[in-house]
This record gives C-alpha cells, sequence and structure tokens, in this order.
C-alpha cells in the first residue's frame, strides 16, 4: 500500500530529524544528571521530584523506541539486541522505582542499583552507533586481552609465592609495625598495586632495609609486570581492537555497497541498444535531491559529471554505486570572493597607503611582531599585577590584540577569516573579545563598588593566560602536532563517552559501598572528627594525615573526580580501612578495566594518528632511497 | 708487498678472535666494577689498588686499538669517530688519574670525575656496534623528540601560569603549612612531578579542598601531559627510532653488497666463451673455506648448490653477491638419529613393554598429569612448610620431576631433547637438578648440625617455586606470548647496555652530588639519627618519616637500586632538602632521559614485536577477507 508506505517514509525522516534528536540527548543527560540530586546528593531534591523526573525521562525513552519500531519492519526490530536492551533497561528502570518508592514509603532501606543501568541507554540509542562500535571491539578483543591477563595474574602469583617465601619468615616489619609479607591474599594484592606504581618504593624498604640482594627481587618484578606486561597489554589491546574496528567498519562497507545495490536494482533501466543497464541523469538528479535536498546545483553537476565521466548521459552500476561516497567527498568551494570594502569604497580600498597596509599585515614581519607582544605579554601577565603599571598595561595589550584582529578583517575577507577550518582565528577572536567584555565588567565593578568579584578575576587571568597558547601556531612543526592531535578529535569523544559510561557505573555502584564513610570537614571547621575524616577508623592513616578526605563517594561529583585520581594513582587504602578488605575488588577491577583496557585503547588512537602522519612522511622517504638504490 | 698483507690478515683475524673479544668485554666489566671499591665505596680499597687496576684497564684498551690500528688503514682509522672516542677517554682518564692522585697525595679534596666517561667504552669499543647504533638512532631522533618537548613545556608554563594567577593569591596551605602556589619555579617543577604521577593526588588536594571546582584544572592538565602528551612522547619516540633503526640497517646493506662487489673484482675470472666474468667453484670453495673453516662439506656443497642453481661450475655476480647471506642463514640439520638405547640393546628398547612406556610419555595425558602434579605442588607450597609431612611431600615431588626428565631421555633422542632451541627442556632440567642438589645440601646440614643455612634454603624455595613456571608452557596461547617476547631478547640485550650507561653516568654524577647526604642505619641500631637518616635537616620530612634513608647515594649499588626506583616513580624531595633546589635538576634530566625516551624504545620493541607476530595472522585474515569480497 502507497499510502502506509509515505507515512513510513515521513515518520522515518521525522525520526531522523535533528531536533528529535537532540531531545533524546538532551533527555539522556538529565537522567544522567539526576545523581546530582538523588540521595547521596550535592543538591538534595526529595525524593518525588526525581522520581517525577525519571519517569518522564522514561517515557520519552518509550516513545522514541515506538517512534523506531513503527519505522522499521517488526521482525528487525526484535532481532536488534539493542532495542532489546533498551526494553530490558526501561523495564528493570520501572521496577527499581515502584521498589524504591514502596521501600521508602514503608520506612524499610531501599537501593537504586537500576542507575548503574542508565548509562548503558547511551549505547543503545539508535543514534550511539560510534559508541557501540567502540564496545563491540572492546567485547570481541577481550579474549586476547584475557590471555595476557591471565599469564600476567600467573606471574604475579608466582612473584607473590616466591615473595612469600623469601619474605615471609624473616620477621620484618612494615613501618606501621605490622608484619611484612605474611598474608599470601595480602602479597598478591600488594605487588598487583606496585604494578601501578602506586606504593613503590614503600613496599620494597623492608625488604631492601634488611639486605641489598631484595631489592634485585623487587626490580625483576617491576621489570617483568610493569614494564613488559603493560607493554604487552597496550600492543594486544591497539591491535585487537584496531583488528575489530577495521572489520566492523569493513562490514558497514560492505552493507552500504550491498544497498546501493539493491538501489540500483529498482531504479535501472534497460538500454534501448541492449547490454547493460542504467540509471539516467533525470533518475539519479531526483534521488540526489530527495537526499540532499540542500546540495548546490552546481556540487550535483560536478558529481554527475564525476560520475559519467564519458558523458553518456546515463551511469551504469559501478558508477552508481559509487554515488554514497561521493556524497561525502567535502567540496570546499574556493570563491575569491573581494573584500566587501573593494565594492563599498573601492578609492579608497584601493589606495596606495592601504594597499601598503595590506601588504605590511600579509608579510611575515607581522607574524613575528606579535609573536613578541604575546612573549612581552606573558612576562607582564608573570609579575605582580597589583602593581598600577601592570594593570593598566592590560588595555594596551588588550587594545593590541583587538588592532590585529581588525587589521586582520580589514585586509582578508571576513568569511574567509571566519572559515570553518580556520580554528586559530575563531580561537583568538573568541578568547581577545570575552578578555575585553571580562576586564571592562571586572574594572567597572572595581571603581563603582570598589569591589572585585573573584569568579571575574579568574575568568580574566585565565582568558589572558590563554591568548598566549596563539603563540603555538607560527611555529610550523607545533603547527603539526598539534594538527594531528586535533584530527583524532571525533575518537576522543567517543572515548569520552566510553570512559563516561564505565565511570558513571563506578560511580553508582562506589556511592552504594562507600557513601558517607568519609565525610570532608571545610577549611574552617573545628570538629575534632576533622583529624580522621569523621570516621574513627581512619585515625592515625596516611589517609587522613595526607588530607584526603574530600576524596570520597558521598556524591557523584566527588566520585568522578575521585575516579580520574584512581585511573592516575589507584590509592584506595583509606576506603578498604573503613568498610572491609573484599573492598579492594572494586579498585583492582576500576584499574584492569579503565588502566589496562580503556586507557591503552586511548593511548592507540594516539599512536594510531601519529604513526598515519609519520608514515606520509616515510612514503617520501622511501621513495627516496628506493631511487639511490637504483643508482647503485 | 705480500709477506706485508699476509701479516695483516693474520692480525685481523687474530684481532677477531672470541679469546681477546672476552678479554676485552672482561677488562671493560672490571673497570666498570672499579667503582664498586673506589670511594664512596660498598668495599674499600685503597686508592693505589683501584688506581693498579684502572691503569692495567686502560694498558689493556690501548693495546686494543693499537691492535685496530694495524689492521685498518691508517686514513680511516682516524676518520673512525669511534677509535676518536676512545683515544679522548683514555687520555682524559689519564689526566683525570694524574690530578687525583696529585691532589690526594696532598690533602686535597679530589673528584673522579672522568669515572663518567668510562661506560662510554662500551660504546665506543670496535665490537659494540648495536649499541653504537641504538644511540645512533636516539641521537637522530632528538630534533622531533626535542620538538615534542618543546611543546609539552610550552603546555607546563602555560598552565603554571594559569595556576599561579587562579589558586597563587587565595592564602592556600600545604599540608605541611607552607604556601601552596605561590612561587612560579615551584608550580613548574610540581607539575612537571605530576606528569610522572608521583605526587598525585596530593597537589590537587589543598585546592580541591577550597572548591570542586579547581579539581577541573588538574583534570585538564592531567588528561593533556600526563595522558597525550606522553602519548604523543611514545608515538614520536617510537617512530623515528624505528626509522632510523631501518635506515642505518639499509645503510648496512648497501655497505654488505658494495664489498661483496670489490671481493668479486677481486676473484672474478674471464669467460672462456665471453659473456660476464665469473667466480669458479675452485676459488669460490677456497674463499668459503678461509671465511667458515669449520663449515661441514655438506653445508657447503649446499650452499654451492643454492649459487649455482643451473650447474654451470661457476656463478655470476648476482649469485655471489648472496653469498654473505647464505653464510648468514642457519642451516638445521634434521638428522634422525636412533635412540642411543637402539644400538645398545635393541631387544630391549624394541620391546613391548618399551614401546608401550614410549607411547605412554608421548601422549597428551602425560603432560595433563604432569601439569595437575605442578598444581598440586603449587598447593603444597602454599601451606606451612613446618608440618613434617610437606616437608618430606617435597622428596616426592622431585622424584616425580626426576622421574618425567629421565622418561623424556628414554624416549627422546638426547642431543634433541638438548637441543639448542629447546628452551623449556633446559629450564626444567637445569631447575630441578639445582633443587635436587640444594634440597640434599639442605637437609644434610639440617641433620648433621641442626643448622640450617638461611641462603641454601632460600634458593631452595626459589627453585621450588620456578618449577611452577614450566606450565605455562603447556597452554598454546601462553607459549605464543612468550615466545615473542623470548625473540625481543637479543634486542633487550642492546637496550640493556643501552640503560646501563645511562644508569651507570646519573650514578657517578648522583654520588659526586649527594654522597653521605643521606645515611643508612641498620635495624638494629639505636643512633637517635636513625630518625632523621643521620641529616638533620630530614628532620620530620615524608623521606625520614617512610624511612627511605636507604635510598641513597651512598655507593654504586645503591645509586643504581635509587635510580631503578627513579625511574619507576621519580621522588627526589629528600634530596632536594639535602642540599639545594637545583638539585631538581638531576631528577628531572633523569626522568627525561631515562623515561620519555629510553622506557619508551623499551615499550616500541615489545608493541614492535607484537605487531609483527599479530601482523602474520593479519594477513592470512586480509585474504579471506579478499576472497569474501569478491564472491559479493
Amino acid at each position: 500500500p502507497r499510502g502506509n508506505r509515505n507515512t513510513r517514509v515521513k515518520l522515518y525522516i521525522l525520526y531522523n530529524h535533528w531536533a528529535l534528536k537532540v531531545l533524546l540527548y538532551f533527555f539522556i543527560l538529565v537522567s544522567l544528571c539526576l545523581a546530582i540530586f538523588e540521595e547521596p546528593a550535592v543538591w538534595p531534591l526529595p525524593v518525588w521530584a526525581t522520581m517525577l523526573v525519571e519517569v518522564l525521562c522514561l517515557l520519552i525513552f518509550t516513545i522514541r523506541l515506538v517512534h523506531y519500531a513503527k519505522v522499521i519492519p517488526r521482525d528487525k526490530f526484535w532481532k536488534d539486541p539493542k532495542n532489546i536492551c533498551i526494553i530490558v533497561i526501561l523495564m528493570l528502570t520501572l521496577v527499581d522505582m515502584i521498589i524504591y518508592g514502596a521501600m521508602k514509603s514503608a520506612n524499610y532501606y531501599g537501593v537504586r542499583w537500576s542507575r548503574v543501568l542508565r548509562p548503558l541507554l547511551l549505547v543503545n540509542v539508535t543514534e550511539g552507533r560510534q559508541l557501540r562500535r567502540a564496545f563491540r571491539s572492546i567485547r570481541n578483543a577481550l579474549p586476547q586481552i584475557f590471555y595476557v591477563f591471565l599469564l600476567f595474574m600467573f606471574s604475579i602469583l608466582i612473584f607473590s609465592l616466591m615473595a612469600l617465601k623469601l619474605l615471609g619468615k624473616r620477621g620484618l616489619k612494615n613501618i606501621d609495625g605490622s608484619p611484612y609479607f605474611t598474608s599470601y591474599l595480602e602479597i598478591i594484592f600488594e605487588l598487583y598495586v606496585l604494578v601501578t606504581t602506586a606504593n613503590s618504593p614503600d613496599i620494597m624498604m623492608p625488604a631492601y632495609n634488611a639486605s641489598f640482594i631484595f631489592a634485585a627481587f623487587f626490580i625483576l618484578y617491576i621489570l617483568i609486570n610493569t614494564y613488559i606486561f603493560m607493554s604487552v597489554f597496550l600492543a594486544v589491546v591497539y591491535n585487537n581492537y584496531k583488528k575489530y574496528l577495521k572489520e566492523e567498519i569493513r562490514q558497514l562497507v560492505r552493507a552500504k555497497r550491498h544497498k546501493m545495490v539493491r538501489a540500483f536494482a529498482v531504479l535501472q533501466e534497460p538500454r534501448e541498444e541492449g547490454g547493460e543497464p542504467v540509471v539516467t541523469r533525470a533518475t539519479w538528479n531526483q534521488v540526489v535531491q530527495l537526499v540532499q535536498p540542500n546540495l548546490s546545483n552546481a556540487h550535483r553537476e560536478l558529481l554527475w559529471s564525476v560520475s559519467d565521466d564519458k558523458n553518456q548521459g546515463a551511469i551504469g552500476k559501478v558508477a552508481f554505486v559509487q554515488l554514497a561516497d561521493l556524497l561525502n567527498i567535502e567540496v570546499i568551494t574556493l570563491k575569491s570572493r573581494p573584500h566587501p570594502l573593494q565594492w563599498l569604497c573601492p578609492t579608497l580600498y584601493q589606495s596606495a597607503p592601504s594597499r601598503l597596509l595590506c601588504r605590511m599585515v600579509q608579510h611575515r614581519a607581522f607574524v613575528i611582531v606579535y609573536d613578541l607582544i604575546i612573549l612581552v605579554n606573558a612576562v607582564f601577565i608573570g609579575l605582580d599585577e597589583e602593581n598600577p603599571m601592570i594593570a593598566n598595561s592590560e588595555w594596551v595589550f588588550l587594545a593590541l590584540y583587538i588592532l590585529e584582529i581588525l587589521l586582520k578583517l580589514y585586509v582578508f575577507e571576513p568569511r574567509d577569516f571566519f572559515s570553518k577550518h580556520s580554528f586559530w582565528n575563531w580561537f583568538d577572536t573568541i578568547v581577545v573579545i570575552a578578555a575585553l567584555i571580562a576586564t571592562i565588567i571586572n574594572s567597572a565593578m572595581k571603581t563603582s563598588k570598589d569591589f572585585s568579584s573573584q569568579q571575574i578575576l579568574d575568568i580574566v587571568f585565565i582568558l589572558r593566560v590563554l591568548r598566549l597558547v596563539r603563540v603555538v601556531d607560527s611555529i610550523k612543526r607545533f603547527r603539526t602536532i598539534i594538527n594531528t592531535l586535533i584530527r583524532i578529535g571525533p575518537a576522543i569523544l567517543t572515548f569520552g563517552q566510553l570512559i563516561l559510561v564505565v565511570y558513571y557505573i563506578f560511580a553508582m555502584v562506589g556511592m552504594e559501598l562507600f557513601k558517607g564513610k568519609v565525610t570532608f570537614y571545610g577549611q574552617s571547621s573545628t570538629d575534632p572528627a576533622k583529624a580522621y575524616c569523621g570516621n574513627p577508623l581512619l585515625n592515625g592513616t596516611d589517609f587522613a594525615k595526607l588530607n584526603y578526605c574530600k576524596n570520597n563517594f558521598n556524591n557523584v561529583v566527588s566520585s568522578f573526580i575521585l575516579l580520574v585520581e584512581l585511573t592516575v594513582v589507584n590509592q584506595c587504602s583509606g576506603f578498604v580501612t573503613v568498610t572491609h578488605i573484599s573492598a579492594r575488588i572494586f579498585f583492582v577491577l576500576f584499574h584492569i578495566i579503565v588502566v589496562i583496557v580503556i586507557l591503552n585503547i586511548f593511548v592507540a588512537f594516539v599512536l594510531e594518528a601519529f604513526f598515519v602522519e609519520y608514515s606520509v612522511d616515510k612514503n617520501t622517504g622511501w621513495d627516496n632511497l628506493v631511487n639511490a638504490m637504483e643508482t647503485i
């Protein structure tokens, strides 16, 4: 039925409308942010309020899913694991909310365990393709990683056994007087932590103090486990993740080609003189106009002339299949637009002084002069800003920077200057204008009420320092490095979502396990409990002595910051002290997942970007070499 | 003059004699080990004794160099930087020794600064080719690394400036009450250390305690500098080091080919029917016999038949040039040797029970049974060895392991069993026999004098645990990983020399800078100075509290162990306290050279080995894919 089909197409176009996608992501964000207001909260809200918002979110997700079900054939919908996942998540969340509400109203203690599932929505919505691909690649790479991990654990177990036998019976003492290396499980954990270098060299000192020789044991351990095994993990994660990601992309390309072939079969017309069927130019034009309505005529002409390179008025299967790739190619329209001033007052713009100015601004010396100004500015920033001379110099620098932007706008066509790819022009203009506004506000507040807002001042400082970053763009080598880093931006975004999902899950679990165990007392607090973070168990521990009280799981923001710290250095002794020795499992698991797997994927992305960058150089080098070899 | 030439060839052969090479390395080792006996010494020796040994070493090196000068044409000798290096090192050492001797005898304080040069001999002797190549590759890669380093330092400077402006004026306090982030140089250093993760999260706590927002600053810093920049360093070091190493190898191949072409020009004979000149079989035989006298006739025949594949009795230029490569190919002679027992008592060895035994040993179940025995053994080792039942079980396990080796020797030909490539057979036999001997000695000492030597017992324990490692070989996946690691063995050896050179230089400098500043008092000492490592400046510092006193530069062994610790975690606050703030330069320099450059090269080797390993798998996967693509 044609009518039915038409509604379907309309529904499909509606489903892919950008506003609905933004709405979906907004509600996912809202649902994730609920953790800020739920118990344990940064800003507590009553349970009914957060529940209400969550129900709203669930409703939105359900509507979106129903919409998707209308668009997609029924059998395909039920075969797709991501839909099943969403349904299960929504159901479980609902069940959990009902149970929790009932428990709460009966004044029982309830755990909102379904909060762990929230970030999984991010993965399973239709738009989370990249993220889903990343997770799938990790899942596929896991067996290989697992074998290395087994070998790594075997090595730790063997070393622990050796340590137990060598050091356990010598009556050595830790710095706090407790016996050193007498429990096997304790040794395994301590040696695992040594791999993260968090307890180096402390864990080795009692043995090293007893004899030189024992240092050899620890050095061998570090060499094998910290250096060799961690490198092997990087190699294995790198290889396997890339392998499966490439496999995914390849399957995608294959699927695309398959669909294009099917489209061709629908659109093809038999040629009059016989031979291969073709798609005529008229049909082709219609299709392109339907797919990308806002493509310019010139662009479409260009694409057609590329496809129909023999100018036959129709294209075959091979040329048609390439259409999808052709549409993806970004065509930069390089119009040598005249400067607006040129047609506003041509005589002035073309006059000798104006042309001299243009030549000056485009000269290398102009860049050098401004780099020098930036350097002088850096020195002035470093000096004491209480000095009125220094404080006033800020206005001079601001004026100079604004002058630079105005001069450039005078010389270069404004739309070219602010084109999509001129990252540094955008950066410059935004920073300078923001600094100008913030400085004006700041000095206005100062003069009017003799009161300076610390927040505004902070922003002014940050903007001032950020202006210095611009100098990087003047040095070619630096530009190459930064461009390489910018190129992996999209990959890093996917990676950021990945780590958000993992952090969120660990934060939720960590909050249930450790909330309220460690309390932070403000700077001005005089509570005696401040010395031991409000938990007598911490009295006298390093955790309390080093004033780590704010590293806690008492709300979702603290948890996230703590998880970042744990990623850098896995220090968990405090939490083990306040709960139970088995809490270590949480921290070891976190280390395995975040540091060994996910961080290595991040490193792999950076490595790959630079390898690609360098392989371009190397190829030309190789050609030279081949030439050199042939002349011998 | 033919006589002169003959002596030269003889001198050349003598120069390359293995005994002379071993002698040279022995004396380099002696010269390096002198640091153990020189002030500050592990075992002090009088100055004249170490001086005498050093003069002897210098003499040996000079003789070796003179020998080399006789072998090599004079102009080539003087053009070679390695010879100039050795001469300069020898001269400087001599000058230093004379000055030091004079100062010492006049009771002045002298510094043996030329000790820093000692490890450079290791690099510059003729045999140190690999090491020289490694250093050359590092030197060539330095410019690229330097640019990234500049950008990295720029980033640290910008972040430090921001930290100073944001945090310096807030009156925050460190944990020891000192002002937080008020000095720019201090901030730069602290943020540099944060990159090594050594002071995380301590450095962030005062700011974080003041406000949540400041945590964002540190997280951004860690993301950019610890994660992104350190990965970029790895990528750049990896790429450039590999690139220059490959370039070196390529030049070597070119030089070899060039030399072989020259050799061909000397040996060639015009062919009777005209055409290209050739080398006859007789000349070829003579050359091969001269170059490799202990090559078997069969092997030589094989090489000839490979070269002269058309059986013409003479080979052309192309075939001759390949000779050097052919000689490098290891030919494994696979003789299916009969078992010695088979010709000693054939009837017994061929009897039905004997053949059954052979089949049993070669069966998979045999391996599984012994893996189970190893697991049971592991449990027994973990149990308390004071229990007499457990202690006696050791004999049972030893007997089982010896039985296994004997059974295998019965079944497999002994020379095959102990062939060069059977790593695990060698490992097994050595560990089991050593364990047997050590256990016998231990129990003999126990029963006879009722006294057990701790050293022997330690060795017994280590050997027992090492036996368990064997289980790894039974699992195929583990074997692949371990074989990959074994394959980079030679590269790791070169790398070990590289790090030895760098460590030695830093140890020598460190000893001059920091010797005697920190003292270690034994466990039983009751000296009150023990609490602050013998230096009142350390009173109450973390260094003293954590009992790091043995981490010092008081002798070369301590220095090396400390340098390993610094490689893992760069903790230098103690040494800055006892000397001067500028001592930080030493530690930062060490971090840059060892962690950023050399360790990354090590990681690069491990990565490369695994990439090669996996690319073999991938290629077959690729072929499958191509087939799959073509079938669509």
